[in-house]
């Protein structure tokens, strides 16, 4: 039911293979995931986004299970179902455990609770808040 | 430009202020901010959202600072600007760093991205990500 | 700060100014707000649109107050931030008490977490749910 | 298809089972729906949400159909397919006739519009909508 | 799955038929699609939806194809799935081609992706961007 | 109000600073934008985001006013305020009339309201809307 072909190996031009292999390569996996099969629909774009995704989600300042987390987040409240089944995987292969999968829930819940409420309220920001 | 009144100290019932007394007791400052100050125009309302709120970000399997920046994360994806700015603040100080802080934004900033992108072609779930 | 220029009395076209007539009119004031004059640059947006709301907001099998609860919620869950205080004042003019106000926000905040918690866990629809 | 195991009678633990047959106490019915089937991997927020929703949506200022049109339009407006589902359902158990139901459909499709054409113009707020 | 039974020729009443009737002759197909037959639950929404999408997307100073665009970037963002599949087939339909396909994608992930950004850091407009 | 501080020409540091140059030298101004006076807070996140805009925005199978048009709706949609000036300001620069402005306002209000109508009735996607 997508809106553009899914592109097998046998379909893929050659440079959305290049990213396939990459991906394969990167993740020691043969299994390329149907959001990459259907980028390739856009060669130029397909490369742009798995180039982009590797440098933002690899290991820096946060770790990338907490990366993880934001990331499935952001697809909740963003109610992306793709997305939200993707990194819930991608978050479970890195570790996350099964309290610490509720405990993301409830903070989500929380988020999207008290952000419905400040914007019922029209809240006027605090001067405390605000950087100098 | 609130929606509602600010109660302050004066103007605030029995019930909202004994909730200002405990966010002051809990937090450790005299300051209660806006967001509270605008409840108090329900008090039930502020008594249920400031416990669940203390049940929620409360030290477990996930560490408060990734609780703060999970609910800064869901504040921008929803667009809550009063949540915004103080969960900015409320993860600065917890730690946040500033190289933290722009992984964040660049987390976010991906997620809104392939989460656009994963809808616009109406990807479907591939088998594996489901749960058996 | 608005996008389009404010189109007064004195720079509207004959056709916006026919639709501030009847704003006027019907609403047995003479203040035309700020959204009417913004959609006059644009007359044919300006007259279907007042049109379509009079059709809409009209009593019927609900009663006013409560399609202006209904309006208000959307425009939370939507964030429109002109459009939490026009129809704040405006369920207010039409009786909206301060206890009424508290529960619509109650059931807002509800509703925006239940609603982030059933798209984190991607629940499926109940067959009974489903109409036959 | 949903990312957490959906617990039976079988498989839920004590605290969630205990949930579950308040459930079925005030409604009346042997069926627990997939909703808290899903949060009973959380026992504790499992617990801390149906305490919640039952206080907000008991009867007081609103009615609860009032409350249950609302929690609709916002379930509509978060795009939360689930719960468009069980409230559409839940509230033609209170009574929603389809008159009802289609005027309540309008209104939401009316403020969807408006809510976007003042966020595209950046309508400023009228002095006279904000609270003295 | 819908919420609202879908109308079929037999079922349908007068005025719905009569607007049925319509959206065949002017579009020259028997096809009536499922939107339509949804919103038959309530004639007077039915025609109003009808008679102001006629209006909104006829040719003007903006192109058909260019409208269509426009619509499905819109439907992506609010991630309507109905929408987001009829309007790739609308668009396709007028001649929307794969390369532009793409690229209507590339904007739209663009876009979201700095949407996200500037609501994250709150940027605050540059005084150059505001009309006069 | 941002919640970084804005990098000025003596606060930026040198990888911030080129990429100030070339936006300068692309776009013939002096004029940097605060967009990217608050990402420079990140450098590398600033050169990312201002490569992959360029390559994004380049006249292709779309035109560039076509491109800011649809970036302008999705900005409406997702309710960035700073996106909608910056992009409404741009879209003029490069030749959106006022009609087209009123026109391009009309379709992202006519598929606010129909986006809200088919979420609310969870229409099923036809057959023939599906590729093969």
């Amino acid at each position: 039911m997508a809106t553009v072909p899914l592109a097998t190996d046998e379909t893929a031009g050659a440079q959305a293979l290049a990213v396939f292999a990459d991906i394969r390569a990167k993740r020691d996996t043969d299994y390329v995931n149907n959001f990459w099969r259907a980028l390739a629909s856009d060669p130029a774009l397909l490369k742009a986004t798995w180039e982009r995704l590797q440098a933002v989600m690899a290991p820096g300042a946060l770790d990338p299970l907490v990366k993880e987390m934001v990331y499935l987040a952001v697809s909740v409240a963003n109610n992306c179902s793709y997305c939200i089944h993707s990194h819930t995987a991608a978050a479970r292969a890195r570790g996350m455990s099964e309290a610490q999968h509720g405990e993301l829930l409830a903070v989500i819940a929380m988020a999207s609770q008290t952000n419905a409420l400040a914007t019922a309220m029209q809240v006027e920001v605090d001067e405390r808040f605000k950087i100098s």
